[in-house]
């Protein structure tokens, strides 16, 4: 079987940011909303931060649920763990998802600053330096067969793209402009020289999923 | 956790057919022409039927690469399973799927006649007489906590809609008419009372896909 690197359930404004300025503790994506943004998430019945009973299952609900389906590993850029910069002087800080976080797999971590891996329920963080080939080397041999996910953000994704090492993306394109931050494309049409593109809009209106696949 | 019962990636004629007429081994869909109902399906990368590499992983490929996601058992009926009626004369009759049925859990055929259950690969047939709740109720202990497909055909679906015990459907509606069959609706308008419906058309042109989940 083949392993896939797939970038799913990734989020951007209409002007192409997958996350604002100004990160921080209490703002993770900076001054982006990210109720607003992934308002379509939440709403589906598969939502991993699901604490309810209900949700939909049409549409929305197929992109919830495919997150963890046949993913072994996740890699991730340091921002998506967590706001600090620099070397890491807070190990207390073990991401933004509590003692549940909803990958269920080992997770890639990239950084040129070393820290011990930890585990927390059933994933488990490596703090990895190095290419984005090499990393994706680490992460497919923990996968133990299965794909591989490209969590974002957005930096993390271009580095892969201009490697060209991913396989398939799923981006959800919210209504929103944002003006300035973390910039995943100016445009979709930049990846058609490479990959297949399908829009679909949300019935719910709230996003335009954008699927692209290798050619 | 739920564990729903869930009809998944069923073909329909735009008059509302799950089959034509006159169904032979030599015909599984009557005078349907399957080659024409399931193109769409045939063309994604996930399709259990695929053997050479390569397919499209659009929005398509999200409804094939869901039919095993976390179902522990399926339910079909007797014609689904092959063109005999009447008693079991001829137990070499196995299914239509060769040594490897698609299914990988136990599979409960709906029919009168008694017949032993038997395996192939990692597939079990039984053949289980009585109402669909009962049947359910031996699919869903079978199924290990994971959801029951329902597999079809028409009127087995219809049963099951009438007892009021299906979660979620997702119907394809081919561009094709039949005029006659096994019909599994005049119009998906009837399930409207009880279902949320969202219609999807696939961006490949070939089918609309109908999303229902439970009011």
């Amino acid at each position: 079987m083949e392993q896939l690197l797939r970038v799913q359930n990734f989020n951007v404004s209409r002007d192409g940011f997958g996350a604002g300025e100004g990160q921080s503790l209490e703002r993770p994506f900076g001054h982006a909303e990210p109720a607003k943004m992934f308002a379509w998430a939440g709403a589906t019945a598969s939502w991993p931060g699901r604490t309810e009973p209900g949700g939909s299952r049409g549409l929305d609900d197929y992109f919830t649920r495919d997150f963890g389906h046949n993913i072994g590993a996740e890699i991730m850029g340091r921002n998506k763990f967590g706001p600090q910069r620099g070397p890491w002087r807070d190990h207390d800080w073990r991401g933004w998802w509590g003692d549940e976080p909803p990958f269920h797999t080992p997770v890639f971590v990239m950084t040129h600053h070393e820290r011990p891996s930890f585990t927390l329920s059933d994933t488990t963080f490596h703090f990895v330096a190095g290419e984005p080939a090499a990393v994706l080397a680490r992460a497919r041999e923990a996968a133990g067969g299965k794909d591989v996910r490209l969590g974002g953000g957005a930096g993390v994704i271009r580095e892969f793209l201009d490697a060209d090492l991913v396989d398939t993306l799923h981006v959800a394109v919210s209504p929103v402009d944002l003006g300035s931050g973390a910039r995943l494309w100016e445009s979709p049409a930049e990846l058609l020289d490479r990959f297949h593109l399908e829009v679909v809009p949300s019935p719910g209106g709230e996003v335009t999923h954008h699927l692209f696949w290798r050619r």
